[in-house]
This record gives structure tokens, sequence and C-alpha cells, in this order.
């Protein structure tokens, strides 16, 4: 692509690096910026470098969140004896969107993916098995996408907690094999937390 | 959407104001940001900050420019009595992209579409029908896409400009190199018929 501007090619360049964005769809979105009104463009870059400047995770949860400990952990109502461990930030949105669940979160930030040189060290796992270890947490609901690499890292933290007093469950399997979370529909996804399976039953199917 | 932090949600709605882009997919791209090194995003938001505040359009053709003239305007090779009518930059990129084209180019800024609120006082006609009064101009190329706004812009030009000395084209319709006849739609293909060539003159090009 041959540019009559190297400002505009430094913008698509930059735009094009976001995944899913090719040259060509880069070229239209600065196109469309350039045809409004300056400050929405400035609107845009200074959120960009806000929430990449400032942002912070939940020091329990990992969640993100404007505070120390976020809005869910800080909730005298939330149940802390019950915690659902999940991937993505994107799958607490889903799952808090079912209204089903009244415990806590714990976000690994991520899956165990040997192909994508993600191991354990990698995610937020320490802090779980220290939740654990306090002996306050009477549940782990493990609600990763029901990938092999959901199962892998399942297994990985099962592991590690087996030999403490904790009950383990999984989601029940009303999510489609091999659907991401955040796609399921909140029905589903509400009823596979209501339908939850003890960890080493799930192990046997 | 509910989101665990403002700076978050305030990102996720400026990027979701980009057209095609809803508020999932922005979701996703910001969160794709927060896993990068964070300079990453500072450039992405400079880049974008910058092509906004000092874009220039040649004052010429209206091309985007980061000179006064941009380079295809002040190269001295270029036919200037030969005016390739575009509706957008893309098309001074794609027509380039040929090498079939020695002249230079207009760039309209969009198309008149009443639909959308577009009439001609908001394209860069003015200055066109200017370059033709000079007489400098032998020939306009109209290079609008084969739509009712592209023809209804297309007309409206050329009874600006009939009057005064210069030829008038269109850019040839007709089936795409490579398309197969039955999946081409019909306005073209009728139009491909009608604007026949004589076989012979079908071979040398
Ligand atoms: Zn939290
Ligand atoms: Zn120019």
């Amino acid at each position: 692509m041959e540019f009559s501007s190297k400002l505009l090619e430094n913008a698509v360049n930059e735009m094009s690096q976001l995944p899913g964005i090719g040259k060509r769809t880069a070229l239209r979105l600065v196109l469309h910026m350039l045809r409004q009104p300056e400050n929405q463009t400035f609107q845009l870059a200074n959120a960009l470098t806000k929430v990449r400047a400032e942002i912070n995770f939940c020091k329990s949860c990992h969640n993100i969140s404007d505070t120390v400990l976020c809005e869910i952990c800080s909730n005298p109502k939330r149940n802390s004896e019950l915690i659902c461990v999940v991937e993505d930030i994107r799958d607490v949105m889903a799952v808090e969107n079912t209204s089903s669940f009244k415990g806590l979160y714990h976000v690994l930030g991520g899956k165990i993916s040997p192909m994508d040189g993600i191991g354990p060290q990698d995610l937020n796992i320490t802090t779980l098995v220290e939740k654990v270890k306090t002996g306050e947490v009477k549940e782990l609901i493990f609600a990763m996408s029901p990938t092999m690499e959901g199962d892998t890292t399942n297994f990985y933290i099962f592991r590690q907690i087996q030999d403490y007093n904790v009950a383990t469950s999984t989601i029940a399997r009303g999510v489609a094999a091999g659907n991401e979370l955040e796609y399921t529909d909140e029905i589903t996804l509400g009823r596979s937390i209501i339908d939850r399976v003890p960890f080493e039953a799930s192990l046997k199917s």
C-alpha cells in the first residue's frame, strides 16, 4: 500500500497492529476519523492512553478495577467462601450478566497453552492457591472455556489444591464443547453454574 | 455491558464509535492493548492524534499530503491536462496501484447523496470547475463508483463544465477480469454488452 502521507501511513500501520484489523480496515477507520470533528479522535487517543497507563487489577481477584479491591470483592453481600475461577475479565462480565452467581471471582488472566508459550507461571495461580490455603474458601468453581487448554488449566489447579479442604466443581457442560464462554447466551451460562458438578466427577466423562 | 472499571468502559465506548466496531470488538481490542507493552498503545494514540491534528490536503487535488502540493501534483512528469475525478483518497491509491494513469487527480471527498445529507457544496467541486475554466485541462475522467450517487455526482459536474472546452469520459464499466459471467450483476453485464468493443481492439490491451 503506497501512501501519499507519512502521517497517514504511520496511523494506519499502528492501527493495523491490532488483532483482526488489516491495512484496508485500518485505512477505512483512519479516514473516518479525518472526516469527524478532531475532538473525537483526541478523546479516543486520550481514553486509550489513560486506560493503558492507569490500568489497575484488583489485588484479590485480578479483575480490572479502578480501586485496589474491586466492587465485587469489596461487596459484603457476596459469598467469599465460593470462588469462580475464570480465564478473562470478559468471563466475569458474562457470568455477572446472568445474575446467577453471588460468590467471588478469581481471574487467571489466560489459560495454560504450551502452543502459545503460556505456562502456569504466567497465570494468577499462586494467589489462588494461597487463598485456598487460608481455609476460608469452601468451593472453587472452575469456569474455564471447555477446550483442551481450559481442561489442562483446571487440572493443573486441581492438583495444587486437592490436599486442602476445599470442594471443586466445574460449570455444567451446558456450555457447548469448544465454545468460548463469553459467546454463550446468559440462560445457558447461568444454568451451567447452578448445575455445576464436582470436578472429580467431570473427569470420568 | 457492565464494566468493572470506568477507564476501561470509557476506552471501549470511544473505540466502539468507529464504524464497524461493536462493543464486543472494542473490548477485545482494548484488552489486547492491556496485554501488550504500554508503549504500543501510546504510539497508536500519538499516531492518531498527530494525523488528525496535522492532516493536510493537497491545495490542488485535495489528496491527503504532508506538503502543500502532493507528490503527484508536483511531479513534472505527470500530465496535467488529464484529470481523474475520484471520490476518495483510497481511489487515488487504487488507480496509482495499476500504474496505468499518468495524469493528475481531483479528490471530491465524497459523492452527492441526499439520503446522507451530502450535497454538491460539501464536495470539492468548485475547485474542479475553476481548474476547467483555466482552459489548461483537456480531459476529465470520471472514476466514481458505479452507483446511483456516483452517476448523480458525475452528471452534476458534467453540467457545470459542459460549456467549456474539455472532453469528459468515464472509466469503462464491465465484467472484471477473472470474474465468472454468471456471478456478474445484471447492470454491469448489460452495460458491458452495450459498451462492447471491437474484438480486434480488445486484443491490443
Ligand atoms: Zn476483586
Ligand atoms: Zn495534489
